[in-house]
């Protein structure tokens, strides 16, 4: 009896040491990796334009829904279409005026990025997404906030185009970061996008 | 000889024991990123100008050669590109005409995101590819459909712009879908671009 | 005792085999996945628009910063961003000359890619980044370089756009490479951008 088990151990002791050499490989194969992509998706919203932003939204609130983290990092122009359409905000210099009176007030404001030919492409769009019930900018975002999609803004953008955080629409969890803080959720994201 | 192999059977525990604890914790890891993306490109197809569309399928007859799987998303702008240069399709409403006639009629109608010049960049640029052999639109769709890259055509875009099925092009394997489907792919890559 | 050793053992027989079966799977899991995504961000530099050439190179720096390997791959409108602003190159044939005439001499004579208003929007930027001290596309190259941010140059787009290697930029660890290179770089890439 006591041979049999020494066989046994025998092949134990094989077994443990040939699962010990493949954990390692696992192991290094994970580390190499690191950090581990979560089941995050982070997206760049850098055009702002009415297509592109309808894009974002779309992919955001689909992804959200889908049971994925999703953030979204305003930037350049996009954070013109964070902006509140009737914000008006005193102390600003004479280029943030300029900047302020020239960029779209807000996601109502964007045109498209292309054919919007004086507007009636961008009109034309509108007519036809209300005609067919596609859901407006207005609803995606709505929509957003309650899937908990986050949206970052990015300082630097805030205060090169002169824009004050009054200016910027109320939306649940809505934070002013930097380009350090975005990049952290995008390098353990799963997915990343930029638009 | 009992007490001898007492002592290996105490390793032996010890051993599975700490073993134990390394697999849960490669498991932890792996189980932050799942769904595991796969060897796989999920590319959406947003733009749709001659320049776009040729990165595009550059990338995607490029990846499928290195034996990644491929799945090209033509939404917007993106889904004109797929249109037969020659279908008249009956039964549209007025928007829908309106559209059908503004948006270019297939790949070989696309123009250059920036140095149209009036079609003169555009012209330029496929009279340069035919002199340097580069391939073309036409020859790169071929090649995707023999390389098994997977065409999805957003049906939200299809129904917006009011195409219908029968001026798509036909190739291998082309499907409509819709935005969850998309993502649902886009989820388990390992790699996404947004063109 | 005999007796308790051999419980004992068919004990560890089985937390054997209930570990093996566990390894298996998460080895399964990460085959799924191979190439296995390095901590390596891959951006295609396409557009080389000042706006998308600022943000390009942030992100480049931000993440090579955090410890990210950066590879870049200039490519179509991205590669007369790397020309120097004064060389002089003979031996072209007409139609590179003319590309070399249309297309900007470099990263200081690209333009917004909206809102350039005859090259006001474009000055107005440049003016605002200087007076809020945000770094200039010069010091953001400067400190690509520093970091190990690889840039690689699309060569069938220099064939293309006619442009010769003694007109790009001296860049450290510069190399020119073919669409396939960039994508194996790019498919064991945890993180990919388009710009």
């Amino acid at each position: 009896m006591s041979v049999a088990l020494d066989v046994r151990d025998q092949g134990a002791a094989d077994a443990l040491a040939a699962i010990e050499s493949q954990v390692a490989e696992l192991k290094q194969k994970i580390e190499a990796m690191e950090p581990i992509p979560e089941n995050k998706l982070s997206m760049i919203v850098f055009s702002g334009e009415l297509d592109k932003l309808l894009a974002a939204m779309i992919i955001a609130t689909g992804a959200a829904a889908m049971g994925m983290k999703v953030v979204l990092f305003f930037t350049f122009w996009g954070t013109a279409a964070l902006r509140k359409p009737d914000a008006r905000v005193g102390g600003k210099d004479f280029m943030s005026k300029m900047f302020g009176w020239m960029l779209p007030k807000g996601r109502n404001k964007v045109k498209l990025s292309k054919m919007n030919m004086a507007g009636m492409g961008t009109a034309m769009l509108k007519g036809l997404m209300k005609k067919k019930n596609a859901p407006s900018l207005d609803q995606l975002f709505e929509i957003a906030g309650q899937l908990g999609v986050e949206i970052k803004v990015c300082e630097m953008s805030m205060d090169l185009m002169g824009f004050k955080r009054e200016e910027i629409i109320d939306y649940p969890n809505i934070e002013y970061v930097g380009v350090a803080t975005f990049l952290a959720h995008s390098a353990t994201s799963k997915n990343q996008l930029f638009l």
